[in-house]
């Protein structure tokens, strides 16, 4: 079994390529629950539905999320209400999350009934939310003359990261434990694999529930991640603002620094090729190969690379 | 100022008429929020968007609920996702739904809430929740052999009202507080109308909430009633299976017998002109006319009826 954390759209093409290595049933996805926020009455899991979209190959790769062909009577009617309408959902989204939340609300746990929509869109790969505690991250701005915080998704996808970050904070993060079976994963894993995903608010925030950290730290299996930058940027998001926030340079070799304690492994783009040797300083084997993701086919050729690098293809 | 007590279709039918007899500003209606159910993670109040659409003209006559001309992508979505499904909301309908939880959600009250939607559609009628607190009408159910409680929405809407009644309970609504400007509509009123609606679970359930009863009461104003049971018969609804658990009789006068302390008047069928002497035995003014609202001109007649008999119209 292999353990994938994973955060959003870079973690789901990884594992779309992953699962044309290994067989998707050989392979536990634990994903970033921080950035889910309740909108519009519903429970939304962005990275979960991602994630599982992408491996039902469901995905709307043009806007970046959902559903591909979605409709929008709702977000149409809400606009025509005069409610802001910033984070746009698809009707058929919606009713992914409106599912949810009707499911949450009946006593259910977000890690059963994610478990649950995912067989329902056909995908045999296991997802596990990185917990079934609220975890919300938070992100404190300067707006004009004044701080003050806002929920990740205002940050990122109402004000499109475009104001100052001064501090990521992951509430609720202290006292979240990890849903059933995340521990567990990672302890019997024959490799822990961390993506190519944002390492602030997406990993960053997998590793800040209790036990996670210390459970891959302590793991003999090789654990391998994928650098998100490539050539000091990164390919979507905006872990580029938020690396600084952290002290932490935005490169590949940021990235291993934040990583340092956990990797034997580190997959880093060819343009980074000359910081090869300042990341392997940190004790960690580095491969270079190219990491941008354009196809199905770059994803399996990259999911090899650093299942090989793992010892485990 | 005309204050009406409201449940959902009768209520906004008849309502529909009084806006024609008097000017739309000069109606307060109360709304029964009992019937209101959090589901697919919104909080519906069915009997306040009945009024809002009906009085707004977008209402849909021929469901007998939601908004003409809705579509339905999210509960089709809901049912390939394999979730129960036995209340439709149409998309724009679940839109206003949403925006409602949304709103409550950031601790706006459901009047202020309710005032704003109603704005929206540019209703200028005055449409109050009974109460912001929440108060849920549940009903006890011989379900073959076993007594069970359920939501009153699922007695209605999911079982069509087929499973044997045995008690009606109205949760919350007696530590409920009026809604903010009910009690002082009702002392100001010149004219309190008891709509035809539902006697146990709509205006049964507004009259439950401490302190609107005893207002009713004690106002000098005159308190006029519309018979919703026609010849034994009720239009539509349940309430002929509900009235017997109260132990009332499924007639007008059984109903006028719920609210023979606040009555001076009470408008029954021409099919009922039989009972109106027992009526008026117990100090009520009786008037008999036709009370089906097949259009909203039968309504309006209806309704000059009713404030006729108050000596508003």
């Amino acid at each position: 079994m292999i353990v994938v954390l994973a955060g959003g759209v870079g973690a789901a093409r990884f594992l779309r390529g992953a699962v044309r290595v290994v067989p998707p049933t050989e392979i536990t996805v634990v994903g970033n629950t921080g950035d889910d926020i309740g909108i519009y009455g519903v429970h939304v899991s962005p990275d979960l539905d991602i994630v599982t979209y992408m491996l039902a190959d469901v995905f709307d790769e043009q806007r970046g999320f959902g559903l591909r062909g979605d409709t929008h009577m709702v977000m149409d009617a809400l606009a025509e209400l005069g409610e802001p309408t910033w984070f746009a959902l698809g009707d058929r989204d919606l009713a992914v999350c409106a599912a949810r939340t009707g499911r949450l609300a009946a006593g259910e746990s977000l890690s059963a009934i994610t478990a649950d929509i995912a067989k329902r869109f056909g995908v045999r790969t296991r997802i596990l939310p990185m917990t079934d505690d609220p975890v919300h991250t938070r992100v404190r701005v300067l707006d004009g003359d004044t701080e003050r915080e806002i929920h990740f998704q205002e940050y990122w996808v109402r004000h499109r990261a475009g104001l100052p970050a001064r501090e990521v904070r992951l509430h609720g993060a202290s006292s979240a434990t990890p849903a059933p079976g995340v521990l567990n994963a990672i302890e019997e894993a024959e490799a822990v694999l961390l993506a190519p995903s944002n390492p602030v608010v997406s990993i960053g925030t997998i590793l800040a529930v209790p036990g996670i950290r210390d459970a891959i730290a302590a793991t003999p299996a090789p654990v391998v991640g994928v650098s998100p930058v490539i050539g000091g940027r990164v390919v979507r998001g905006m872990a580029d603002k938020l690396l600084p926030v952290l002290g932490a340079e935005v490169s590949a070799r940021g990235v291993a620094g934040l990583y340092a304690d956990l990797l034997d492994g580190f997959v880093i783009d060819d343009a980074d090729a000359a910081t090869a040797s300042d990341i392997a300083a940190l004790g960690i084997r580095v491969e270079t190969t190219a990491t941008l993701m354009h196809s199905p086919e770059d994803a399996a050729r990259l999911a090899k690379v650093a299942l090989t690098l793992a010892g485990r293809a």
